[in-house]
């Protein structure tokens, strides 16, 4: 007798089932031939996940525990609807289950209909520190002779319905069973997603967790913004406003808490966070340049804060954009008016034009320009930041704008303080309580930034930190290299 | 006699081309053995879409009516240029009809060599609204003994040259016949594209028309948007310009109409409009707490609104932002500098120094501030509704920005608007002819939202509608839920 | 002896193996059975790989020279660590060389270990100008009995590691063996890459200096819109500060070089820079409409015009965004206040109030309207210029903003330069030395577009244009075509 592979090309199905061994053609799983997939379960997530799996070419049949409940048109015509037992008693070997994990216990009258079925969990999980086995564990107990996957949870009901068909979206997967998994991988591809492999079902906690996810990384570079934040207006507030209050009563200056506060303190935030984006990288050429290789690992804190690099980034730009904003609002308040009127009167009564202030003006445009700038700089920065733009770059072009353009961005944010501050520092009116201005605590660290950027530039240094970022240690003879710039290892 | 498959691998195919049964080797099609493919026409789609067949490892053969007058270098080295029955009769079985659907006829003389090929008709629909058949139909009348398939007239001719080779680019695929359309399935996704299959051969006029569409999904929105502008425009006009004209006349105000009116109008066309956005969720919150089930479909008319939030959302950040960019405008005007110059002029003429006003520099400090903070959650919520950004999101953060953010957004455009408004409502001024100002009949729709989300959030009421949502209904008994917060079904 | 096809489905291998011929079972690469791939190197690339490597379901073997001092944690577990004989020299069929260059010599103790292996060189070349062979070639000299493969250079380590698996990120591959380019071709899709095949090894030098490109295609738009600004810096520098100083002396105005000059420079740029974007399909239009014909080339320099169109109009809203946010700078500056308290001083001084100026602040709000209107549709072209929302616009909603919206932006523009010149151009004072003002000389190239633009749309041009673009040439009968708009060719 000849053995034959039967191969089932099912239209759209990118790869065919196949197995590695000769098998008689009786050995081969029914659904093979008449490839349908069940759906228990009627709500909006078994409604987009019909849709779906109609538009990608499989059969679908749905059941419902309230099948005559059903408004018509909910489902598409293509899709049968049964009640649960006669969906699954249907020669299908996937069936997703599409019920609210509470509901799990009312389905054991179908235990052996499902039998030897692969069942798909798809549910997320309630809470994030949630004890106990998850869903997917509780179902395999509930169903052991069921193949039991978990899958598709990450995916919302919009993305089903509307998503992209072009595999951009990705599905983790993961099972017990080497051949559920296969099926469940095979389908996700046919549906236009990229699944992804997360190994066996224990698993399937993580995964259930997933969705639960709020910006895991950015809850560090929020808190350091916002910690920031705090101590410059707190510091604003107690040198600007209270100590002054206290000292000489009369005259309080709290209306100063809603906009002139904010507006000194974010520049403060934006150019400390921005020289943070560049420190770790400091710290990390220094740290090759003692060992003397690149084969050791970095301090977990050294990793964690160069991987938050463009959280903190990110960050800087959007307290700057908001302090330009602020800026530009300064001639729109009532005090502006209040204080030019009365600089008017002042004027007129000393009877004579006010005298030009050469160096007034010079200052104010320049400190004004290089704000601008530096803004527009950053701008550039945050734009290159966005998934889509980033991913058109090449490594070299995207270090040449966050490297590069983010030096110049500092630099421009330091000349901007340093013109706005113009020689105030040197006088003891910018002292009051021995407390300096903010903006000369900000720019503190910046200037570092800068200072030991410019150090790594020397030649000796230079050559010494490229010979070891390509892999030459100090103990061993390396080949000689040509003097050309190599950014390497990811660290600008 | 062994029977053997012969599975032929072309090179970077992704999908064997298999049969379900034993078939003999003679009657495998001979093009898969040499697979070619003839494009008919020389003109830009013709040429980009060779360039993109070479690019991906496909023998091309061009056939042109006018072969000597291809300018050398149009077409790349690989492709041979024949005249039409040369091309088509070397050993194709896919051809592309990339000619003017006016020109089908002209062809007629290829019939017998197109006789059992797959022809891919790739013109787009003149008109939106044309009766008779589409034009893949006209070809299949054409061209009966030919298995004609539509597809890739979705894609433009730049797309095919420079568009990425990732499979993200979607192509509509349409056709009677299976065979034909596994064989452009196949090379569609060869070619880097993601096909998408639409049935039979009467969706040609749907696939035909697609690239026709203008933005349909926003024309509800924008429509919505300028009838508000265009009330507040009208109203600001009548209140504010018109009816004092008419009752006072003499110094008219029409200079309004260019920048002040238009900064009127702006931001209350932006609040109305944001609070639109929240209010369909309301109504579905509402509909399934009364209904007592989430299992009744809304109204088509709720559906269509809900479906369009993320447009009106960005329209009203859109208005936001021009708000924002016409009020810092303001002091750049003439009548800025004719106002300051004589209020100094009246100023020193009373002879004294303007009072300190300390309750109008809190008001403006304070409608200051909250508007730039306004505008910056809004433009949060604007960048996170860009494709790629919202695609890096899960659901539960999506939510936390859409939801959360927007809620936020909302409260701080009302509280901007009522510091703007500050006391002045409680004055009779404000009513001239009784018509109230535009950011009173602009706040109420807000508030209203407002209101009513808070009200969403008393535990009685909450705990209702997450049974609900979960898959309760009132008439059975429920399992015991945790007391989590829960997002379901995408309605926020 | 029945000939069996052993087909061997690799999880998530989306290709099998497949031989078009019969081929004895013994013949088959051991590999195929079980598949392993090698990786020669532990640095941060090699580190990188074998997380994605392990991730995609492959097994991996690294080694490492220093297979002894590599940190415990520095690979996952699943990934076996050996020295570099002990990796090559398992059943692997695939080796990747994740040393640098420079290395290579040192691995040929190997040579005999990885005969008749697939090596794959991800180098990346050091400079843009070598001579000589490509790292690749080299490779290929030193292991003549291996199959050498260029691939995954392009790649970086952060992209390996956090990169999406969606198979949106290029790999470029080349090899001189069809059966290495093969595997390569189906682990780079199994890993959730796109490969593209760039043909033999002699390609190998284009892709090695790919990642080395800095933007080349902004380098010309770059550089003319750098030298536009230069030109009309020193123009205005000319006529408003030198010029003036050497002619009167005394009082200078060189403090107007710091923040007015650039802010008289850069609408100017921006606005002969957006009408350079409309240039070239004008240019286009009229060639095609002489010669009467659509099937002849255009001239290189208008190609390459018309494919930088996009990095012109980018360049030209950045100039116009800056211009803005310089212009709301403006009430900030001190030279304001001084103007402001000398006006008022004087205006005292006159002993009335200043006169209302209706001209002047009708001027002054039009010019301000039309700039904010044009800086908004200018944002919105940028809007649709980034990648993901451009992919989902069709070619109509695409040509509509670039085409519709970028002429309405064209059109804003010019009226706000001249409602901003207003009269001044027409009095003899504009014209000092000789000079007209900068804004009208930029004036001058948009208001060419338009004009041309407008005589396009004349009937009896634009039908034929359409004819022609349709494919009729003036020689021959055409069908008659209905009236309607069809935008051809994607030149707008």
């Amino acid at each position: 007798m000849n053995q034959n592979h039967v191969f089932i090309m099912v239209e759209n199905m990118t790869t065919p089932l196949l197995s590695d061994s000769e098998a008689p053609a009786d050995a081969l799983p029914v659904c093979l031939t008449s490839p349908t997939v069940a759906i228990l379960g009627s709500g909006d997530f078994s409604r987009s996940l019909a849709l779906r799996l109609v538009a990608s070419g499989v059969r679908v049949v749905v059941g419902s525990r309230c099948v005559n409940r059903i408004p018509s048109g909910l489902f598409p015509d293509a899709v049968e609807l049964r009640n649960q037992e006669g969906a699954v008693s249907q020669a299908v070997c996937l069936v997703f289950m599409a019920v609210f994990p509470e509901h799990y216990c009312s389905l054991l009258g179908l235990q052996s209909a499902l039998a030897g079925k692969v069942l798909v969990d798809v549910s997320n999980g309630a809470e994030m520190n949630i004890h106990g086995p998850s869903n997917a564990e509780r179902l395999a107990e509930l169903f052991p002779d069921s193949l039991v996957v978990k899958g598709f949870n990450t995916v919302s009901t919009w993305e089903l319905q509307t998503g992209a068909h072009d595999g951009s979206r990705q599905v983790m997967i993961c099972s017990n069973s080497t051949e559920g998994k296969k099926k469940v991988v095979q389908l996700a591809r046919q549906m236009g997603f990229h699944p992804v492999d997360m190994g066996g079902l224990s698993a399937a906690r993580e995964i259930e967790v997933a969705p639960l996810h709020l910006f895991p990384s950015w809850s560090g570079p929020v808190v350091v913004t916002f910690l920031l934040f705090l101590f410059f207006y707190g510091y604003g507030f107690l040198r600007g406003i209270l100590l002054p209050f206290l000292a000489q009563g009369g005259h309080n200056a709290f209306y100063r808490l809603a906009l002139d506060l904010v507006n000194e303190s974010l520049p403060a935030v934006a150019l400390v966070t921005l020289a943070l984006v560049y420190f770790p990288g400091l710290f990390a050429a220094w740290l090759q340049l003692w060992r003397g290789t690149k084969y050791q690992r970095f301090p977990s804190w050294l990793d964690n804060w160069l991987q938050r690099r463009k959280q903190l980034g990110l960050l800087s730009f959007l307290c700057a954009a908001l302090h330009g904003v602020y800026s530009l609002c300064l001639p729109l308040r009532r005090i502006t008016l209040h204080r030019l009127v009365n600089t008017a009167y002042r004027q007129v009564k000393a009877g004579t034009e006010e005298p030009w202030d050469e160096l007034g003006v010079w200052r104010s445009d320049l400190y004004l320009s290089c704000g601008v700038l530096g803004l527009g700089v950053l701008s550039l920065l945050a734009i290159t930041s966005l998934p889509t733009v980033g991913n058109t770059l090449n490594w070299r072009e995207f270090t040449f704008v966050q490297s590069g353009l983010g030096y110049i961005a500092l630099t421009l944010s330091i000349t901007h303080t340093l013109f706005f501050g113009w020689d105030f520092a040197f006088h003891i009116e910018a002292y009051p309580f021995y407390m300096p201005p903010s903006y000369l605590l900000a720019v503190v660290v910046p200037c570092i930034v800068l200072v030991c950027r410019c150090f790594l530039l020397l030649p000796c240094i230079f050559t010494r930190l490229t010979r070891i970022r390509r892999g030459c240690e100090s103990k061993r003879n390396c080949p000689v290299l040509q003097h050309h710039h190599v950014v390497a290892n990811g660290i600008p």
